[in-house]
């Protein structure tokens, strides 16, 4: 399963969605693991704070991947669309080693950055090999698929979710986060019976999925990781039910992965902690070590 | 699928969990198919409110089947376990068509009626085909293993539910009301995965599943009925996680099934309202047709 990695067939670089809240102070195993990737000492960081709406999210990030022995790290003071046409910023995605995108509102962030040359950067390094991690409003964005808002509502139900066109860097996933903290599974559950290609990812807070090049990811954090396989749906009342009516979704699989699980996004498959792959998974941060075979 | 009825193989009654704030003003057609089953205006029922502290429920449900036209209802004003030796209570059991029970404290309803000659004859009337229905804590209590109470939440934890013994109706699922409206998911997770022999049926408010002697139930009512199996679950960390771990559950089925669908309790599948079964489905009650087939 693990791709080629031979100059001709570069593997695409890690997407991390994390699901907000995130340990920014104590472990911080997320961002650790995410420096790590993003080549630890050597690594250069960008963050983008669009999302967010406050000042210290840029310098606040700046901070944690300093701290945790980025080589270099700058954020992006991109508020409006026009600022995406700053050569210097291109210039720093260009030469970044990871690229970060915080919290806040998924639809600032894709209404400023969306179709911009900025945009098509970030594509394309993280299809060069860069990993991009995002947050929140930033996780959520990651997808061509993002989810844009929605009611917090155990029960599947038409329009219980707005969609959005997202930035892209996968099509095989839609995102949620915040997931079990503010009841998102109904309209997880909604959006991937919309089209059961999709698979539904509902991200904790302070978790993440690093999902690697090989499709595979792995749950970090202190939160779950909920995946919604509706690709097995034997019937579905969506298209035809009336407004409040209670919908049939027959046929749903559903994965509830602590840390150290893994889920093949390819062959729609969980693994738990101690199997699978293991030439294959994430490197080890020298500060964090991984959790036993423990669950 | 259908069960024999000779004689000497006489068919269980239906049992019926309804998942606590069923229509009792309108339509009514949750009890209006109970009453059917019970024989209509052939039908004696009998009403057991002792889940309930309020003096009103036991007359509210004889309005409701007298109502909806049912020859004889009674209701047993048990308060205590004494009366459960009461035999005039124990001779309408004897002759009833239907049981019902009401909403209230499934606590209070199996710490007065557990272990009792009334509780037994229950079982038996059952056994010998007489339908017996139950709202809110009389849905939960049908069940061997009953939920008592846990907390509300979207994800699965250790000790976030606590079960009871129950009446015993069925040993092959454990039964959860009042579900979406209560957020009820996390915690009948919890409960499958304790034992994955268990189906977890999570029922809406103003919803019932029809659990037919076949083992297959039908849904009934605006709401929809949830199905957890864990049958096929390939790991879990229930037994070795840490207080206030997150969980991995992996490979759960899960199924929403709106009003018409069907699940069959055995082959663990479910249908859609338009197939299945349709020599062996629900009688039809006259004042209430089944729904098309629409979804």
């Amino acid at each position: 399963m693990c791709p080629a990695t031979s100059n001709e067939d570069i593997p695409r670089g890690y997407i991390i969605p994390i699901g907000g809240g995130e340990d920014r102070e104590r472990d911080m195993q997320i961002h650790r693991r995410f420096v790590e990737l993003s080549g630890g000492a050597d690594a250069a960081i960008v963050v983008i704070p669009t999302a967010s709406m406050l000042e210290e999210t840029g310098p606040d990030y700046h901070r944690i991947f300093s701290e945790l022995g980025a080589g270099q790290v700058e954020f992006l003071p991109i508020s409006r669309r026009a600022d995406c046409d700053n050569p210097e910023f291109a210039d720093l995605i260009d030469r970044a080693s990871g690229i970060f995108m915080t919290g806040g509102n998924q639809l600032r962030l894709s209404a400023i950055l969306g179709g911009t040359l900025l945009a098509q950067k970030i594509r394309r390094r993280n299809a060069a090999g860069v990993p991009v991690a995002g947050t929140s409003a930033g996780a959520s964005i990651m997808s061509e698929h993002m989810v844009a808002g929605g009611s917090s509502n155990a029960a599947p139900a038409e329009g219980n979710i707005t969609l959005a066109p997202g930035m892209g860097l996968t099509n095989a996933v839609i995102i949620d986060q915040h997931f079990t903290q503010r009841n998102r599974l109904g309209r997880l559950l909604t959006a991937t019976s919309y089209n059961p290609f999709l698979i539904g990812i509902g991200i904790d807070e302070d978790t993440a999925a690093f999902i690697g090049p090989d499709n595979v990811f792995e749950v970090v954090g202190s939160g779950s990781v909920t995946v919604v396989d509706a690709g097995q749906l034997t019937h579905s009342s969506m298209w035809d039910a009336r407004p409040g009516e209670a919908l049939s979704l027959l046929g749903l699989r559903l994965d509830v992965l602590g840390e150290g699980c893994r889920y093949d996004l390819t062959a729609r498959v969980a693994y738990p902690p101690d199997e699978h792959l293991a030439f294959c998974s994430l490197p080890v941060s020298s500060g964090d070590p991984p959790p036993e075979a423990e669950g």
